[in-house]
């Protein structure tokens, strides 16, 4: 893994992209699968996402105000459903899934190594948490596996249906 | 256009897709490209956006509470960048780009007949708007397209790259 300039975080959530999300609680590592996510600033980087209370990673965000994003590749598709149907209350994730947690720098949630990115997030904001299960995260340190070439994301579109990111396209623009 | 069970909304605009929103105020229709948004709740279906202030739609979300948002297939992919990189405060985009606005149902904001699917929304949720230009919209209406049948749609990547839905992959699954 190497450092990802914060500018460019931008650039893994903005597409969309199914993502791993890990905690750690209490000495517990959890990860989540999560497709409710979207990008609310460029820098400092700002992501609102839902964490469903009915989930169990949403105690750990909760009291940490920590947690780590993770962008799979395509190859990981399996791996990513798994664990999105099953829950940290029954089983350690990382270990049932061989899923590899490496220490992080700036929080105490974990990377996941087997993501070809990794995003270090913080709680900004968590007036909208008690609505609509929502939180506003600051990245605060980014992560890429130079690594890991093939970068195509997945695409959740409801009940076991996924779409996987098909043709690059280059286009003349002056939006970011 | 038929009618789209709003129980499906979710799944047109959790994958990610670029979208447009239209908006209509002071008896004027405008568009602009979007890719900050995520699902909040399923039913009935909320999303949250980020709609910048500097953008001229703001202005006109902001007094009518009111917008469509159209997803467009990738064969529109040159047009949704054209719309992004211009403003309605110097053109009518319906006009320049083609584009072809209907009645709504519901708000006065109106459909944009050449996305394959339109959600009609009004906001539900403000509170975030003042620190993070953040809506909270609830779809009221759903529309989809049935001579559309290339349903690919476009990812943003920043700078003028972008990526088309690819291959499709189903797996056994409990998340919704």
């Amino acid at each position: 893994m190497r450092d990802l300039a914060l500018s460019k975080a931008y650039q893994l959530i903005e597409p969309g992209p199914v993502v791993l999300l890990a905690t750690a609680h209490r000495g517990r590592a959890n990860v989540m699968t999560m497709s409710w996510h979207m990008m609310v600033e460029f820098e400092p980087p700002l992501i609102g996402c839902v964490v469903s209370e009915a989930n169990y990673s949403f105690a750990a965000l909760r009291a940490t105000r920590e947690c780590v994003i993770g962008v799979p590749a395509a190859g990981l598709v399996r791996k990513v459903v798994a664990v999105g149907n099953c829950s940290g209350r029954d089983i350690d994730k990382f270990s049932a899934f061989g899923l590899t947690a490496r220490p992080a720098n700036r929080v105490a949630a974990p990377l996941i190594a087997d993501c070809f990115a990794n995003l270090e997030c913080r709680i900004a904001d968590t007036k909208l948490v008690g609505k609509y299960d929502l939180f506003i995260l600051e990245v605060v340190k980014a992560w890429s596996d130079p690594a890991q070439t093939k970068r195509a994301t997945i695409h959740h579109r409801g009940f076991g249906s996924f779409v996987l990111d098909g043709r690059p396209i280059t286009l003349k623009s002056t939006m970011r």
